[in-house]
């Protein structure tokens, strides 16, 4: 007991077929939790080693993806590559692919094909619309799924068009979601002995997250218009202006909303029979804002954050990432990090979401160079050092 | 091998102190891959049950937050409710809150506590800055988390306000984060014997999300300006309008853009000296958005969905709920499901986006009435009928 392990996944072997986005962001968070994670690229790497602003040469964008991996660079059009894929997957634990519907297959990889090489194996499969249905084969792009999904739909202004996120949401739900699946599927297989398929789908992961909008819709059959940065049924809330700019206040009843008038001594408002109900308050909100905003210009962000925090009303100001950045709560997160590259500079990077009190993530691994694990990971799967050089003389396996 | 099984977390016991939003959709997770989830609820029910449209007085947000678990009310205000909540435990293998941090050491659960009542417990806890930091006693609520992990402010129109999310969108990431790390520490846990703390920040989890976005500014010390739907980089990419309404469409990169303008016999476009480059595009957007959206008015969504998705280019229409919810996609994937009610009507809710091969997502368990499997699982738990009867007399545990 009580022996040093790299985190929770320590010992889980992890082959990742994976590139860009969905896909790498899935294996990163199991690396961070302790897993091995083997990267295989093709010869010319992960597209997006060259994307995003270097730093000394060194894509950020890629750090921020793919810390806590090792990098085998293997060449899957070739038989011999493929060969050298299969003996390391006779003995991982997870594949992990965010291919088009169909690519394992064509790689040699079927379902037959896998349980064959080892029944043990968890395959997890990212894609955009799932591996079934009508649209299977259609390309899959953050964009589409968040305007497919019903996501964009909800977004944006009452009068204005529908509005995307700016972060690659469904890519990334999708990733989290298929490391969710993946985890679920090694504890099942404690039970069963046996592997088995994971597949999320971008589009179906962010629907996953219509929530209350969508049981409302299932309820009403009413599809939920646009309300921008306004609460659809309460006010006030919303932003408001203060001296040096505007604050998030969410007045989500009206306990905290008495809470709220009570601090900018507008306590009367809640009696006063022109505001006395929500929907009365709904119907004079441009009087509310301006009689909110009136109070609060006078005084700044800092003390109308620092009073209505301690009387319990949610808020805060919109920050930007210079702000979030520099934010003590954010730092005190250790929600950035420095991530080595392999033989390299050190990058900032994302911290780790999830805090674990015993066996916390943390990076065990650095930013693999392109090919930089190959030979060390060809020799743990039981390559002989003279068969790693002719697969690399060959160009089959690929080495720094 | 082989037995039937619920799902792979089959046998996993979760007590849920939840309410609400991001602690009900966590367990709802655990629930959907088969964990033995027991919702502890106090006598008045999770606020939710109560809200949002109700069809035959069934809260159609609390059904699609709550199957796959059974309801035992406790009132944890009285010493002997408290007492009841620690044999539970005891016997248990995750407890999951998301009461603001301190509320446990309240109820005698902090972590020497637990960790002498049941070793082995993993205890999972979903807040909104983290129980670190100088914002751990501010209260949460989504919309503020949108506001200050940065994403609001990179969402919406170039010369508009920061627009947040409808959906909320940081209650949910939290409750898929805090499941992963569960599922994680479930299976560290057969290495250590030993439970630990799980937790997430509302926050934190946001930030997570904000991928290359952050990697660029840790690069350029440039804060991302918003670009509303537009490509911050590349053109044409975004909307363009049809016979019939607009479609989506990502031209991601030269390849994509070559396919695209060729569908539309525009393939001169990418050879004529005034938009031969991505920079002059760029710099020629209204020109190129005319030109396209000319050529794209003379025929329907559903033919150039049809022809570009053909081709290779990556495009699809933003939908609203009505659209989504009878997209034979969505259908084929099912998406939607009848959760039936404990002894009650069934309601539509959101499928599974974790589609598991051999041991799928299911619902195993009905949403359950307030209190409606507080009996049976006191008996599974070691009550004796007489004992369930007098605490359900004391008005301790609350029974239908």
């Amino acid at each position: 007991m009580a022996e040093a392990i790299k985190g929770p996944l320590d010992g889980l072997r992890v082959i990742d077929l994976t590139r860009v986005l969905s896909g790498p962001f899935c294996t990163m968070i199991l690396g961070d939790l302790g897993a091995d994670v083997i990267k295989i690229e093709p010869p010319k790497g992960d597209p997006v080693r060259a994307q995003g602003t270097m730093t000394e040469g060194h894509s950020g964008y890629f750090a921020g993806f793919n810390r806590n991996k090792r990098s085998v660079v293997l060449d899957l059009y070739s038989d011999a590559g493929k060969a050298v894929l299969r003996r390391l997957l006779a003995e991982a634990d997870v594949l992990v692919e965010n291919f088009r519907p169909g690519t394992l297959d064509k790689l040699g990889l079927g379902e037959a094909a896998v349980k064959e090489l080892n029944p043990r194996l968890i395959v997890a499969s990212i894609n955009g619309y799932g591996s079934t249905g009508p649209y299977k084969d259609r390309p899959a792009f953050d964009f589409i799924a968040q305007a497919m999904s019903g996501f964009m739909g909800v977004n944006g202004e009452a009068d204005g068009p529908p509005m995307r996120a700016a972060p690659p949401v469904s890519d990334l739900v999708a990733g989290i979601y298929a490391a969710l699946g993946i985890l679920a599927s090694v504890i099942g297989r404690e039970r069963t002995g046996q592997g088995q398929t994971v597949e999320v789908a971008m589009v179906n992961g962010l629907l996953s997250l219509m929530a209350y909008l969508s049981s409302e819709y299932f309820a009403t059959h009413k599809v939920p218009a646009r309300t921008g940065n306004d609460h659809p049924l309460v006010y006030p809330y919303g932003l408001f202006t203060c001296s040096d700019g505007q604050i998030a206040v969410a007045n989500s009843h009206d306990q905290i909303l008495t809470r709220f008038l009570d601090t900018l001594d507008l306590g009367w408002v809640m009696s006063d029979p022109r505001y006395d109900s929500n929907p009365k308050r709904m119907a004079a909100r441009e009087e509310l804002r301006d009689l909110i905003n009136g109070r609060m210009a006078g005084k700044s962000q800092e003390h109308w954050l620092g009073i209505l925090n301690k009387a319990g009303v949610p808020c805060g100001i919109v920050q930007d990432l210079a702000q979030v950045f520099s934010d003590p709560q954010i730092k005190a997160q250790e929600m950035v990090l420095q991530a080595p590259w392999q033989d390299g500079p050190s990058q900032p990077v994302l911290g780790f979401p999830v805090k674990l009190g015993s066996t916390p993530c943390a990076i065990h691994q650095p930013v693999p160079q392109l090919g930089g694990g190959t030979e060390q990971v060809l020799a743990e799967f039981g390559f002989g050092s003279e068969e790693i050089r002719q697969l690399v003389e060959q160009g089959v396996a690929g080495s720094r």
